[in-house]
């Protein structure tokens, strides 16, 4: 499960991509995985974690956005992202049927590293998000536990395998395997340089649609699926200082990248995208009611909105590239990409 | 725990009350509860249950729409509302730390009912709404179980209590209990006569702010609290054709009662109105692509608004006139309007 | 037409109002009017124009939010105050059919004032809002014209009237004489003082409805109107620092003020509201790309919040207070609410 | 100015295409254009203008939803389709600095069809739409004319020019020359064959991003242009029975397309998109309060969305093999793409 090393895409770059063309090349960001699979019994599903940073992510929050691309999904956590501009906890990929678990997984991680919660101050909001993997794993039977979701946390590293593991283990795009996939870019701004990554739970798309590169590529001999019943969840991080409203913008960018694969953003596909900053930082506690922060002047972000596109499309081809053949349930087989070429 | 039966109150009605004067006077609709209460553990938490009709709710989705007023809480379930217009399952009302089980809880009843949930056919989208009892309760126990959820949908029916009962026993609400309440009005469009109704989950607003009717309670005796950190929880239901637009216009209005009773949108309070319609349902399964419908001429939509406005303001005070005082964690006391008066 | 002092109305209030008791209290904050009567042609309406502060808005943009409360509305220049959180430009008040003209001449000023845009840079967002005076003046006739609204920018200034002038000239509130209201409070935050104000183009709600303080007024007497057909445009100005998404919290707190004043955000009603931080500039033309910027912490802003429910509140029933009675086409009189008082 | 017939584009269609393969296919829609092109004086702009249907558009609204892809724009007319989901008057396209003179005579134009406007019934929404075209022409020069925007009106038929012509003038895509293009789909639906087709006023995009059917163009001898400074309005006509939320996601696909063509949706470009179905007619009177009407079950709507998607793609396309060379103010030239090839 899972591959060695990161295959090498050939796809036309603008931008410079970082050291291990993943979002864990962006400073802090870490993901960690559990993949299940047991032929037996179907399961062919997993959970995947990215932190935004290592440290106590409630009490200190990361800047962020969300753009609900196609909203026939069933993520958490959303809303509050939307009105309060950040996100304080780890967030959780994971099949449909496994938010319920992975939302107490995640409180019962929270409220363990914070004694304060729900006691002396506020709530915490855990962000949950999902792609139905039904086509492959026996998704009624809700097999991931609040185990795997601790241990996908405890997990997190800045090496991740991508394909067919964690939360992307039952995945299709495209009428082929999908699963988890991921970039970076590096961008220069004001003489530094930034770091921006993207994440993908891939799971959208028809059979025969998929271009890469802009190349239609015949699909026709894949597994036949009518409609587009998948998803995509897209995290974007970076270490740019962005407020919340252009982190939101940043957010909003992936769509183009869906444009550019294929898809035409179906009615049962719930495509959420979220990005953050994890060095625009919201302290939970200020002894100060008002606080400085820094932002990137509006008229210097169309690199940084490229490079998204860019980087969004690459982590959803890399998907597609990483993941290995899976058989699944109801005797249907998803086609690895690279064996498929 | 629980009134025998609604306390009259004395606010001006433009609009008639149904019989019952509780969303139950909407034809179809059921609500059902499990209060747990456990004074040596500190538990004082719950769960309400709302079934838009009684029928299969997969297989007949009501027409709804969603007002996120303030977006500082842990609802799920409702961005598919807004993308798709409709529910299809159960709206389960319990504290914050619960939702996760809630959802497992609302998934397992969906799937037992539909087979063809996540084998032939999507997924299903549970909606799932909270409030932070842990003013009252040890909410960092997670005490509310699937059984409940199973138990308060089953126990749906006409008659339900108000107060501090279901999801609503450890709330507050102005420095004062909170919890269960619930209203309705009629109305009459083209000579016929329809349904308003109105339950809420009220746990907002600061001690010293609250009226009734316009006028200001001196609540200075009551418990102390600095800030709004409460949520509620607004659902509309109603037999009147409307569209999911004209339903999301509907739940918007629920913001003017807030403004009525003494809110001011606190940052803490998670304010979220639901509305649907079950007169217009959409199947699940259609044989015929297009489908007729029904809708009422924005332009006479005024008294529904109207209706809307006094409905709620009426269950939130509702709520604080069935609640008893309740003893909880940490020696706080929230006292019963009533008393109070 | 005005009145010669600011009437004292009495509103309880929790938070202390300015000395002048209207926007103008935010440093930098001006206010000009032209009002426009006719007896003869039915001509009642005018122009009110607000400037966020003196300097030039293009080269020197406010941080700025919106929240559309009712979207029955015609005004210009909303969408992006959401996309970009910012003010470029004066914000102009009027009649619904004198929006194009105030755009027209909203852009010739700022065209005049920068001759970059269009040429060297980007072109300019004009905010141009507007009810329907149509109940008392000729609004088919297109009255306003671009020497009006360049005249109200040259008059602004830290003094101006309130009531049946400016752009309030002929508009209707709850049945009785509305127009243009202001008011404004003062907050400590980290030992600092800081001033919010509001200014509302009042002309919503319907006879019977108004509430003062909590009471209700019987207005049984005035003029009948049996639907809601008015809008209320309200602007927010403040000199805390606030992020864009914090103004657009800000701006949909004036929701629970509607609410308060007996509003049930009526149909016909296009509610908007807009608010912006002059401390919070962007500069249009910077050499860094990014750029500091201060925000209040979430967790304090309550005190903003509830100072904004009341002044909204205030500035809405000061409109009613400082209006006199007007006549006007078709034989309508709206009557003055201290007249009929 | 414009070209006698349509040119034939080589793009691979999944949609057979109307007999015109523009919006005009679509039965009951109209478009009338003016083109002010004035070499001395540096006019390079015009007017485009949309009618949903030939009939009275204020007593008979279209149903319609808006997506604002991106919201550095200058639109008027937004905020009340999304409120009420519908659009009552022709929709304009045409410049910037045009909007103002646009709204005025939309308006005027109204007032004359309909004598109750503004005297015994509401006042009328006008959808003036913008993009800027300051590249080519004096747009500070504000040369359109009402009488230009009653002419375009007048001159509305189901044949009309693509390419520099009407609003499309003086625009610039992807660093050629942009302007007016147009594509049409025939769908079928419960045996029944229905129409959908966009026009687009395309002024978007940053040279060599260009990719057509996938295929990156080689655009690097073209007019350097360093950041996205332009826009695209698409218009989406149908007389598939849509509701307005449907519309809406309609809507929104438009996105799709822009990625596909080489967009990463840049800061500067005020990218919206209007969806409208003809067949979905609501009334401005109306005996009865509860009205009939047709949608299209959710489950169902992917080849609309896909259609969608290749139609507007098309559209874009279109536009750019329409246009021909221009050359503008401050000896700029922008080039033809047939040139180009």
């Amino acid at each position: 499960m899972g591959l060695p090393k990161k295959c090498e895409i050939n796809l036309r770059r603008k931008y410079k991509k970082g050291s291990l063309n993943k979002i864990t090349d962006v400073p802090g960001v870490l993901v960690g995985q559990i993949t299940l699979n047991d032929d037996k019994n179907h399961v062919h599903t997993g959970v995947t974690a990215i932190l935004p940073h290592g440290d106590n992510l409630f009490k200190n929050k990361v800047s962020a956005g969300v753009s609900v691309i196609n909203g026939f999904g069933k993520s958490a956590g959303l809303i509050q992202i939307e009105e309060l501009g950040n996100i304080e906890s780890p967030i959780i990929m994971t099949n449909t049927f496994g938010v319920g678990t992975a939302l107490n997984a995640c409180i019962k991680y929270m409220l363990k590293q914070n004694e304060d919660i729900g006691v002396s101050t506020s709530t915490i909001n855990s962000v949950v998000t999902e792609c139905n993997d039904g086509i492959l794993s026996d998704i009624r039977g809700m097999h991931v536990k609040e185990s795997d979701v601790f241990a996908a946390i405890e997990n997190t590293a800045t090496e991740f395998d991508e394909g067919a593991v964690g939360a992307g283990r039952g995945m299709c795009c495209m009428g082929l395997k999908g699963g988890i996939g991921s970039s970076s870019r590096i961008l220069t701004i004001d003489d530094k340089e930034y770091t921006l990554g993207s994440i993908v739970l891939s799971n959208f798309g028809v059979k025969g649609n998929l271009r890469i590169d802009g190349n239609l590529i015949d699909t026709s001999k894949t597994m036949s699926s009518e409609s587009e019943k998948g998803s995509i969840i897209i995290v974007i991080g970076t270490d740019i200082p962005l407020a919340d409203r252009q982190l939101k913008r940043v957010a909003k960018r992936a769509t183009s990248s869906l444009g550019r694969v294929g898809s035409y953003l179906g009615n049962g596909s719930g495509d959420i995208a979220i990005a953050f900053s994890n060095t625009n930082i919201i302290p939970h506690y200020s002894e100060k009611a008002i606080l400085d922060t820094r932002f990137i002047h509006d008229s210097q972000i169309d690199p940084i909105f490229e490079a998204t596109v860019e980087c969004v499309e690459e982590a959803i081809i890399s998907a597609l590239y990483h993941a290995e053949t899976v058989e699944g349930i109801r005797d249907k087989t998803l086609h690895s990409l690279r064996e498929f070429l």
